[in-house]
């Protein structure tokens, strides 16, 4: 089997992401990163979709983004609640981290490059999404053309592929193919500002957003 | 006075680097990355050209490369000795760190997104180096190239430069210039595998290509 680094950070995108690159026949090696986000308790989503799913493995790596702050993901900055979609569609938010992709993707390559991967998969989407310049396919695009002269397996001639394949699926799709291959919604969290005791808020642009595509498919959200 | 984010190692390469940055005006936001690295003793080394340097601030970063390993560097596999100069040229050695260059600059994208610089530092060299991919020139391009897709700083308009002086320089020249520019090598270190005490080995790559580079200038190594 090949191997593939799926990031995984317990979301409904990432979740999706493992069962497809699953039913590509890759054996999966899920990496979340674990950067003192706000919502500690997608953690604890992302070890439930690594269990259901029989990942080959599953790395949790501590990096403290906290240290450098600047978003309402890792600092006392309020996560904005109750945006509405023409508002989202055309500001970043704070709920941007800085470089957080670059960094995530960086350590999935480093990864892949320990344990001998050419395959790294990320749940990014440019369409139903909150405006993350590092969501963009250009960027998905230069990210891999710079990675295939980072490496010594590159080097070696390998040649890595990044996988992105929610990228131009709307969130309503990424519901309906994750349905199609048995995902269980219900132990992915995506909300940005949970309660204590992990009940999502329903009014941060990520729980919106979800709730929306649920809807539209005439489903409650079960994680709500 | 226009930012910078300065990668310092504390190795010769990055105390050069500080000294060429601060002679162009810059203000210098170091930023030194902890990755569990074999040769402790260089954090301390990055503490004194820091303070020495009476840069701006100075940032240490802990990010665990050790749970990845795959390195001489990150675990247990002995760092190679006495390698003669025709096989330095002609292998990549077991030090390479996988994506190491790439994940310290992603973390140097994101502390300069957050501070507001457009500048990033970086003491990487092509010329009398252990072979590294990610030393290259065609590295840090498609790198700056990426970066300025990934970030909302980038979508706003700013253009990020990332900075390679040393680049093209040998080792000789290298320590020619930081010599001019008053660095004080006796406060770097480069050793892959030092003693307890924090002695340099003398014998890895990292030693011998200091060494022949001071020789060559007549002086002997401050930091053996």
């Amino acid at each position: 089997m090949k191997k593939a680094v799926v990031l995984l950070s317990g979301g409904l995108d990432s979740a999706t992401v493992v069962a497809i690159a699953q039913g590509q026949g890759f054996e999966i090696f899920a990496l979340t990163v674990d950067y003192g986000q706000r919502h500690r308790v997608e953690l604890e989503a992302a070890a439930r979709v690594a269990a259901v799913n029989n990942v080959k493995t599953h790395q949790v790596i501590h990096i403290p983004l906290t240290d450098f702050g600047g978003s309402a993901l890792t600092s006392e900055i309020a996560v904005p609640k109750d945006r509405d979609e023409a508002k989202m569609n055309s500001e970043i938010p704070i709920t941007y981290v800085p470089a957080r992709n670059t960094i995530f993707l960086s350590f999935a390559l480093g990864f892949a490059e320990v344990i001998g991967a050419n395959d790294i998969f990320v749940g990014v989407n440019a369409v139903d999404y909150s405006g993350y310049p590092d969501c963009r396919p250009e960027f998905i695009a230069a990210f891999e053309n710079m990675a295939n002269l980072a490496t010594k397996a590159a080097v070696e001639g390998a040649r890595l592929t990044i996988h992105a394949p929610l990228m131009s699926l709307t969130k309503t799709e990424i519901i309906r193919e994750g349905l199609r291959l048995g995902v269980d919604y219900g132990m992915t969290h995506s909300c940005y500002d949970p309660s204590d005791s992990g009940q999502a808020c329903g009014r941060c642009d990520s729980c919106l957003i979800r709730q929306r595509a649920f809807e539209s498919l005439g489903q409650l959200d079960p994680a709500l």
